[in-house]
């Protein structure tokens, strides 16, 4: 079984590869919960199931052209590790639609038995 | 009373200005938890009490000569937030001394009315 800081590097490596929706689906368990910092009517503050959070990643891929980017980590403490991302986007869809913005966040990752439990996303906006 | 990310801002408001006891003296609760991802004889995994603390940042202060370094961030969640480190530093003492090194953390803070009540270090060795 992949230790924490393992699956950290993996997952830091799909991403910078684009590949987010394979970390999904090979790196998280069946019950993950994926929480934001704020909500939006599109984007709830907690979903959870590993069905939710793919849909959540495939309507972020779609909802988003991706410009640029970057990802950094992990850093690991005992079960938990933290990545940082780096995007240049433009929405397509909903209030920010047409807008290009620079995201820039920390998420904070929980393992449990070799796959991620939790996921949680830090940011400020405004 | 100053909200999570404002405390987060001062913090790394004050360790950009290499002010870190100036952080722990001032944004810091009386019975700080402090805990770091490895431990080692000079630095016990987790210590309690901002005496504790500040003596960890006086003791750290004194056995690292510092060449450079940034801090970014604050990332915040809820009643957390995330800082990311980088320092360029030689030990002075113990195991690394004379040893010139790049160290790469983020540290995770937890805020409860408006004083930072526990930091947790995120990083990897080896």
């Amino acid at each position: 079984m992949p230790n924490t800081y393992e699956v950290g590097k993996k997952l830091v490596e799909l991403c910078k590869a684009g590949k987010h929706l394979d970390a999904i689906n090979t790196l998280y368990g069946p019950n993950i919960v994926s929480l934001e910092a704020m909500s939006s009517p599109a984007m709830p503050a907690r979903i959870e199931g590993i069905k939710a959070v793919r849909e959540k990643g495939e309507w972020w891929e779609k909802n988003h052209e991706i410009h640029g980017g970057d990802v950094q980590g992990p850093w690991p403490h005992g079960d938990r590790f933290i990545v940082r991302f780096t995007y240049d986007v433009t929405a397509k869809s909903g209030p920010m639609a047409g807008k290009r913005m620079k995201l820039d966040e920390s998420a904070l990752y929980t393992v449990k038995e070799g796959k991620v439990v939790q996921e949680e996303f830090f940011y400020h906006m405004g």
